[in-house]
């Protein structure tokens, strides 16, 4: 078992759920699993004897279920099974579960403890990690929220095994993030291992998880509320998220939303001089060679414009926008959308 | 003007709103009023000057209004209105508006700023004080919410010169709470001076605004979360939100609720020893001499029993009880609300 210290809580990277058990008993219940149906049948065997008999609070799978709606069922159901404020939720899923289920944690009775246990390569990677817990509005992603911090995070790599190819490269597109902001060689090494990260090679897996957890918790300890430096983390996400709206977050996954996302962001760099043409290049040979779309679909100007509008980083006409340098080094500046959609 | 320091944020409390126009210049904007149409009708023309044409967001008065779906409407309203994570929510209003505005505040875009201006006694010493915001669900009161500070509170005492008789009265309740847990004098003082308070004395108006909001805001700096000593200002709302519960929130105000749930607290705490006879007296009758309820309806056992079970003070089977030793001195302890419910 590996720990990564974040600021105010630890994350604990391990193959298999051993440790988990000992990490529970020194936090102290009453525990209580939130998890969806899907994941609950993978794996509520093997949480048997790690987790005890515990009350099982179940939501639906899918962005499309992350609203406020879903969060007053969960209130409901927390209610029903008489939690109170010594409670702890024990988030077992992906993104959704993660967000929503902290989100809950955030607001129920003010706030009770919760521990991120991400099934995904994405959640184990990004969301899990940082405090920002949140549910979407119809107009836009995460405009609800809060931040808060779980017990601790408990990425179990096994988990990575029963993943759809698609939904390892979801989180795949995190990773090389990771690297574009600050690791160039990690970039180059995980393209490199693509093959055994698909043959859901432990060892590997470990690693990926390992290091991009560990540069997400480095910059998330440095900027907790996200005023400056932790808008790195946003590489390729404007697009990427203006993206996931115009299709109805129907089209793409995360994942590949953001992959075009950082595409774009790779582009307008060299467009406006942030990077060499061989920056973008590698980038997006990268992203290509995992297996990620590249390709930028051809929506109107207008419409990106009115997608990146409602982003929460607008201000007063301007967004901050993260362009590349190099392979491991960006640079945030303030901007008109206008003139990047322009670029497009 | 008198300034009042809580530990992150200070209390203004002043007889006019001339000196709010200087504190919100050094805040700096945007600025966005949350009010009801009953408060912006009576105070709109005296805001102008000091506030400048800012966008008006209107909810609905009244406590059955304080719940999720309004919430969503205010979420609705600030995306229609673009405001972004600069932008500050000036809560104009009573409970309601400061309470559901906060935690509006506290989720939108995971936390925008906020500036308290409590137009109710209740919300000038009490609900406006000490970072907890949030709204009710069916099952109960204040059970979704957060911890969450302005950046000022400004307590203007002639908003409550056009208060109804029965809203100053709520008010009143929370007033001699704090002479009851910590200042014998000031409870015996309020008494003293209600012809003062009714005839909407300001001078008077505000010695109580002032010692009560110091009262609150000394009690939640030591104790930010409610872990311990905050409890203390829970006396007399056990039974004053099962009460409220019980009438579905609409035979009696907050504050007459609390005035009976005080009657009770001191009544149990007379029978089960902690206080002389002498002490139960004096509480009644200073409630009963300014005007409020202090007759305890007779339902069931099982019916208070009920309403107090998804109390958020709950755990395992037993509740934290406030009792008074004496004026001015109170306990709190461990106990089985049977216990309680049975010497009623």
């Amino acid at each position: 078992m590996r720990k990564i210290p974040v600021n105010r809580y630890p994350i604990f990277v391990d193959q298999g759920l051993s440790s988990l058990r000992g990490e529970l008993a020194r936090l102290g219940g009453p525990f209580y699993l939130l998890t969806n149906a899907k994941v609950h049948r993978l794996w509520r065997k093997a949480l048997r004897p790690v987790i005890g008999e515990v009350p099982i609070l179940k939501i639906l799978d899918g962005e499309e279920h992350k609203n406020l709606k879903t969060v007053e069922g969960v209130y409901h159901q927390l209610l029903k099974q008489r939690v109170d404020r010594h409670g702890v939720l024990l988030l077992l899923g992906g993104g959704v579960v993660g967000d929503l289920g902290g989100y809950v944690a955030s607001t129920f009775l003010r706030g009770i403890r919760f521990v991120q246990i991400p099934t995904t390569l994405v959640g184990q990677v990004d969301s899990s990690i940082g405090g920002k817990v949140g549910v979407d509005l119809p107009e836009g992603k995460n405009l609800v929220g809060s931040f808060y911090h779980p017990a601790f995070v408990y990425a179990n790599i096994q988990f990575l095994t029963t993943l759809a190819r698609r939904d390892l490269l979801g989180g795949l597109a995190e990773v090389l993030k990771y690297g574009v902001i600050q690791h160039a060689d990690f970039f180059r090494w995980v393209v490199k291992k693509k093959e055994n990260i698909f043959e859901r090679n432990l060892d590997t897996l470990q690693r990926v998880v390992q290091v991009s957890a560990a540069t997400k918790a480095a910059i998330v300890s440095q900027d907790e509320k996200e005023s400056g430096l932790r808008m790195v983390l946003n590489f390729g996400h404007t697009f990427g998220h203006a993206l996931e709206k115009l299709t109805r977050y129907r089209g793409y996954t995360h994942g590949e939303a953001v992959a075009i996302g950082m595409v774009i962001a790779a582009r307008l760099s060299r467009k406006l001089g942030y990077c060499q043409p061989e920056t973008e290049q590698e980038i997006i040979e990268g992203i290509t060679r995992v297996g990620l779309p590249t390709r930028v679909p051809p929506f109107k100007s207008a419409h990106w414009l009115q997608a990146i509008g409602v982003d929460k980083k607008r201000h007063q006409g301007k967004i901050r926008f993260v362009f590349v340098k190099k392979l491991g080094q960006v640079v945030i500046e303030s901007t008109a959308p206008e003139r990047l959609v322009k670029l497009l």
